[in-house]
């Protein structure tokens, strides 16, 4: 992995800033759980894995230097609320907090405060070791999935936002199934929409693709449909903020207009989301709250004014594709799913894991 | 009519330079066709029918002027080649020469120099109030068309780049639609996609919307499907640089994904042009040349970076929409037609008028 958006050691957290990049890399630090809040409220760091991970992990800084003091679990709880409320849409955090509340209560009952402190700290620094590795296999099981219906050529992809090693510990999502693909050789061409109004597509997918050297095609998000027509796309991936059981997808907005163009031209539409990132106590995307965000990222660029004074902005900052759209799949690190399979695919899998 | 984008009396011609909207409004002086074709080459007069106009006009001024010597024709010609070439998408400059060179050479016969300098201005200033009143016509059929389908209701209009006051010599032509609308009291709200990479909607359709009181949201291009799906949009309403024979339609990028949208969702969708941007010499919308522009279209805003350095860009104009996605109509100043229908409708009535 060249990019390296978070840099932990015991005691220490450094994010990369996504609101300087592509033009300045700046790592900021990350001393305490406020400063993790803040990170993610103002998205210096973004993505549904990577909010997750650091602001669990600034927690850990925070634990580490001492913090809590004898009522631990109780501070381990209101950082963890204060955490997940600062993005509502991205269910990693609020996955994560329930599992290590969960974890910190258990462990409470059996060692003294600086026991359970090392055993959170550990929890989460495997949480972190744990994301890249499934990355890993989402890249893997994704790529072989789409390359399955082409068994000689390489592949033109298209892909939405950044869902890198900028989005996630390392590797990528659906980033991570172009890397697998360009690893393999396999990679013709990616396409990146540059992903209106954050430009996370020509910011940081574009940033990346040189980094890593895929060959890579920045468009406008209304060329989606047109590249589909002209540009022999193979698949279209895309990651998730949250998969519900039916497998209807809350993405980044416009996801759900690139599924609709891709089922028009009959190309594949797969989202690339680790299972932590599925939640299955909602049946349908009817029940997801869509985050709307301040009509200045419309309405100005770092600062700049870009559209007419006075004019009514209307901001959702993510769509929900329904499952009959997502025709390539779910890939996940336990394999690629379609919707209707997800439900099973996870309890199964995830209750024969526990049983072990 | 509010906003004046072309200022035009006997010999004097200003345009509003809309590279500097919607912050300056600064009116350049035309003086010659040279200035008309930078003017159209520089994008600081845009939209298909005002870059016929503001060409020919261009040449009225340097007429005016005493342009042109003994060989009055020779230099229309030439001015006429010249003109066309600055924007090689847009119909309605090629048909304007074509028309005026015809008209030009008849007079030619009858008439000296000096007569025909007269002739050749007039003909091009009576081009200047046709299209005003084309436009009303347009604004008027197509409000009609789109109220027919629901008696009693306001409506809810989606619309994509600039057709308004600004793209033509006046009121517009799928804005024009919206305009009549909104003169009707029939107008609930217009969203308009902000039109990456050039910002159409979000600099000038805002400030048109803005200026004349629409009821108007801005969103992104990629929220168009979204906005179709959860505010109950009526009809969805573009305007063309070309229109050929069986409808298939060339218009400003995002076009094509617009209508694969609205189909998606039963919204129907029409196309708004004068019949000035109706090309019946080519059969299909596979023979339309669609113009590729430079990369730092995308790569930066005003000057300011917003793309990482080194990537690659693809940057087409416009695209093409199939005719079998225009399921609402193609609105012009003859009345609004199925796009099968059009072809008819054109060469009958084109006819009868001749016949006169």
């Amino acid at each position: 992995m060249t990019l390296e958006a978070i840099r932990y050691r015991a005691g220490s957290l450094q994010i990369l800033n996504q609101l300087l990049l592509p033009h300045e890399t700046v790592y900021d630090e990350i001393r305490s759980v406020q400063d993790g809040y803040e990170a993610i409220k103002s998205m210096k760091v973004r993505g549904a894995p990577a909010i997750a991970i650091v602001g669990c992990l600034s927690l850990a800084v925070e634990l580490k230097a001492g913090a809590g003091g004898d009522d631990l679990v109780g501070f381990i709880r209101e950082s963890l609320c204060h955490l997940t409320s600062a993005r509502p849409t991205a269910v990693n955090m609020g996955r994560a907090a329930r599992e290590l509340m969960e974890f910190a209560e258990n462990e409470s009952m059996e060692k003294n405060t600086e026991q359970l402190r090392e055993s959170v700290i550990g929890w989460i620094e495997e949480m972190l070791e744990r994301d890249v590795n499934d990355n890993r296999k989402i890249g893997n099981y994704g790529a072989q999935h789409i390359l399955s219906g082409v068994p000689r050529d390489s592949v033109t992809i298209l892909t939405h936002c950044n869902t890198g090693s900028l989005a996630t510990a390392g590797y990528g999502t659906a980033l991570g199934v172009v890397r697998s693909l360009h690893a393999l050789g396999r990679l013709k061409r990616v396409y990146c929409t540059e992903t209106r109004p954050y430009n996370q597509g020509a910011r940081l997918t574009a940033y990346e693709a040189v980094s890593e050297g895929f060959p890579a095609t920045l468009i406008t998000d209304s060329m989606a449909a047109l590249t589909m027509r002209e540009k022999g796309i193979t698949a279209v991936v895309v990651g998730a903020d949250r998969v519900v059981a039916n497998g209807d997808t809350a993405n980044k907005v416009g996801t759900y207009q690139l599924a609709i163009a891709a089922k028009h031209h009959g190309i594949p539409f797969y989202v690339a989301a680790p299972s932590t990132s599925c939640d299955l106590s909602l049946e349908s995307g009817r029940d997801i709250v869509i985050e709307e965000r301040p009509p200045e990222e419309l309405t100005s660029i770092n600062g700049v004014p870009v559209a007419a004074p006075g004019i009514e902005v209307w901001n959702p900052a993510f769509d929900v594709t329904p499952h009959q759209l997502i025709t390539g799949g779910i890939i996940t690190e336990l394999g690629v799913f379609l919707p209707s399979e997800l439900q099973a695919a996870l309890t199964g899998r995830l209750t024969a894991l526990k049983e072990r």
